[in-house]
């Protein structure tokens, strides 16, 4: 089945106290959502509305590092301005995911306190609106080791599986398959980026068409336990 | 404007030897392809066309461990059966990029010896073919440090740019982005996977609609060289 992701557009500034899923319902009344689209929204306009944004005080850059290292549980690795660091969330990233992009002269924002959250509230919010059943995903950007550039990932999301386990799947051949698990939110939230653009100002679209699994994934699904995790 | 994804099927099993352009251009035939589409195909019909495969001798095990080792130029780490390993490419995957997942019974899968030099191959018979312009990604499935799963990325490229570079650009409050280079052909690779799937043996997609720069990107583009890299 083929996919189609659509830019939803005209959803205009979004302010601490603004009312997300409103804003979102009229955006997205053009396209007539139907069951089974998912949405993915970029976490900056959650945080906004969530109200996760500091004024700056004093010394931005002072502040800024500051920040990092209260939103932070752990710093992972440091170099110059640069700070990758764990979240409470247990994502790690740029900054403690504090971003100054797209963002209120004088302010920062900061990741959702909960993204799962917000997405479930989005989507039982559009569910009823829309008389329609959804997935929502709440995305960010993030940079990654060994690769250059960044691509969008899923921090949050409601009414579809973060992972497609094929464990025990076999391919043509009969033999089981080596890889068992897709980051499928991940891929979801990467193809909805290359609509968005981040200079367009663009922070939503619709995927149409995807027929993954729907289920009751978390943003947590996502992050590889330290155990197992070769890398920290 | 909309992207369109549209699973190219039809293609078969590929044997070394293989006109792998031909074969695409007889499954392109009813999708009739324009001027911007992007072509994504995975590494595994390209190796195995291009030859790139070897037949197991001895104990597979043993022998896995040895093809990984010679495939790649440095150990990164190393836990169990699971090597992470760089490949002459640059690349840093798993097991230096060797595959038994859909293969013959008998043989491994190597990357392709130059894959932006297989996706220009492609590329150029596909372009003559249906007389358009079009881009090519040859697409692998790694994992990564931090997130559970894997995802696909774009490991040769034709026709693109790899990396969508901001810098410069301002946001829609004056401000300069803070992302500035984006994964725009991961992005690409990742949305393409979606509708292929692991199991369901389909091997390439055709991206429509894509808005982004073209130009002589090459999968080098998206390594990190080793004195940016935090984490090796």
């Amino acid at each position: 089945m083929n996919l189609e992701i659509i830019p939803v557009t005209e959803i205009g500034a979004v302010a601490p106290g603004d009312d997300l899923a409103a804003l979102l319902a009229v955006a997205l009344e053009p396209l007539s959502p139907s069951s089974g689209d998912v949405l993915v929204v970029t976490h900056k306009i959650v945080s906004k509305a969530e109200g996760a944004v500091v004024h700056i005080e004093g010394d931005e850059e002072g502040f800024r590092r500051r920040l990092i290292e209260s939103e932070a549980i752990s710093i992972v690795r440091r170099r110059g301005g640069l700070i990758i660091a764990e979240t409470k969330h247990g994502f790690i990233c740029a900054n403690a995911g504090i971003d100054r992009s797209n963002t209120e002269p004088g302010t920062m924002v900061l990741l959702p306190e909960d993204p799962d959250r917000s997405a479930h509230r989005i989507r039982t919010r559009l569910e009823h609106h829309f008389s329609v059943d959804l997935a929502v995903i709440v995305s960010d950007t993030f940079g990654r080791p060994w690769r250059k550039g960044l691509t969008d990932v899923a921090i949050g999301l409601s009414g579809l599986e973060a992972i497609l386990d094929l464990k025990g799947t076999t391919d043509w051949s009969g033999h089981e398959l080596e890889v068992t698990e897709v980051a499928v939110a991940d891929e979801l939230a990467a193809a909805a980026d290359l609509v968005m653009g981040k200079a367009a100002g663009i922070p939503a679209a619709l995927i149409r068409g995807y027929a993954g699994p729907r289920g009751a994934g978390r943003g947590r699904d996502l992050v590889r336990p330290a155990s197992e995790d070769l890398f920290r």
